[in-house]
């Protein structure tokens, strides 16, 4: 994609001593994501899998629920004035037959609820518009410690980007069995999650039934809500998470483990699925 | 505010060792801001300083930018079905003679541009929504990197959640001589600055000239744009910026420092500030 970086002198300092050098930023640019046509949100992302970034936003809206459902996506030409194509405008197109749902960005789903704004209506808000169900898979997941331990360096050998820019955050998915199945950058977390669900969207793989993501940073309401709407039975991630995320993990039924790092861990929902010794 | 943190049961596991033992998180919940009585926004929140949060957020998308345009702000009662108060939704009211500006999520300061969405269009957006300049202050401020690289220690020794529950995010105003002036905390980094910046609002401290603010991680395009909004001539983080948000420091004529680490930071932007050997 060649914007995913950018390069760019700076000044550094080390123990008083300054020089310039050129240094690698990581790449933040606006896109709007369309709806058959219709501006539905903007995101502050870095460029590449565009096109699952946005599937997978319309994944964790409960718009999309598999693959079925996607005409196709493409870049809006004629989005300057003249007429160029920033490739920051992506519209989504439905199949047909599919409606397009009442969803505008004032009308989220935090407040789908009638009975007020609350912790309580967001978790409601997502009950109602879960398409698939958090599932494990042909048989019960039992995860040992041991595998989940081993998690983060597999995540972060397979991280192309971060190395050079110490700027983004990773998503990867991993089977039961903890196989890299994809991993994704991006400037923001939450774009990262929806890019690995958009591409599992677009190859069919919803509901990812039996599947772990692993996240780098925290584990906030929105990234279990996202992992809960592509139907993603562990959430694990490498910092703490907060208690309405927590609270959204056990009324899903999903494993929600936190502070991943060495052999240690936090197992704060569906410890069900986690093989104590 | 009690709701800051929660207690839970977790499950600890220590090299294939568990244990059940109670855990701090810390607190997320969804905050509607509504401006003159109409919903503007919802975000999720750590509870607490909700009232600067609220007006944090308008002085960055341009609605305030002094005090005297602020009437004043409450919590919704009745926004239950039995008429209760979940503390979770505020309207910002403006004073009078103050134009309700016409700003909808959909027409955010990210889309006003008619050129195409872009990272330039970004750039433009601040720039014609901006009713601060940057400000030095009295005189032109010069930091040194001795300085600079204190300022992280006195973050963390000023932070009071974060070593219970290692799931926030800070943010701190400081000096130009390096005191700490205010420090926030969230779930969310960009509501921790707005926290800091509605405060100052409602204390009559805008623009806050010759300012440092620090935030505890990365430097998005958001957090720069926040600061510019608020007249804050410094911006230091822990961890790297991106590549808008240097172009933007740059063309907001503010100075950015990344990877603040002990006595090593990069300075991206605005070097004319740092006092050089």
């Amino acid at each position: 994609m060649g914007r995913v970086t950018a390069r760019r002198r700076v000044i550094r300092i080390r123990d008083g001593a300054a020089g310039a050098r050129p240094d690698t930023l990581v790449a933040e640019e606006p896109m709007e994501i369309r709806l058959d046509g219709r501006p539905l949100a903007v995101t502050m992302r870095t460029p590449g899998d565009d096109f699952a970034l946005a599937a997978g936003f319309l994944v964790s809206e409960g718009v999309l629920a598999d693959a079925g459902e996607l005409a196709n996506i493409v870049y809006c030409a004629g989005a300057t004035e003249d007429g160029g194509n920033t490739y920051n405008v992506v519209d989504v197109r439905l199949a047909p037959g599919v409606p397009v749902p009442d969803i505008t960005l004032e009308r989220n789903v935090y407040t789908t609820s009638s009975c007020g704004l609350c912790g309580k209506a967001s978790l409601d808000a997502v009950r109602t518009t879960a398409r698939h169900a958090v599932s494990d898979g042909p048989v019960p997941l039992r995860l040992t410690p041991r595998l989940l331990a081993g998690l983060p360096q597999r995540l972060r050998a397979a991280q192309r980007v971060f190395d050079r820019t110490g700027g983004l955050h990773a998503a990867a998915l991993f089977s039961a069995d903890g196989e890299l199945l994809d991993v994704r950058e991006d400037v923001g977390r939450h774009n990262a999650v929806d890019k690995l669900v958009g591409r599992a969207l677009q190859q069919g793989r919803l509901p990812l039934a039996g599947a772990i993501l692993l996240v780098s940073g925290r584990a906030s309401f929105e990234l279990v809500q996202k992992a809960v709407m592509a139907g993603i039975p562990v959430l694990a991630a490498v910092s703490a998470p907060s208690s309405l995320a927590v609270e959204l993990a056990e009324e899903a039924g999903m494993t929600l483990v936190g502070f991943l790092r060495g052999s240690s861990m936090n197992v704060y929902a569906g410890d069900h699925r986690i093989a104590l010794e």
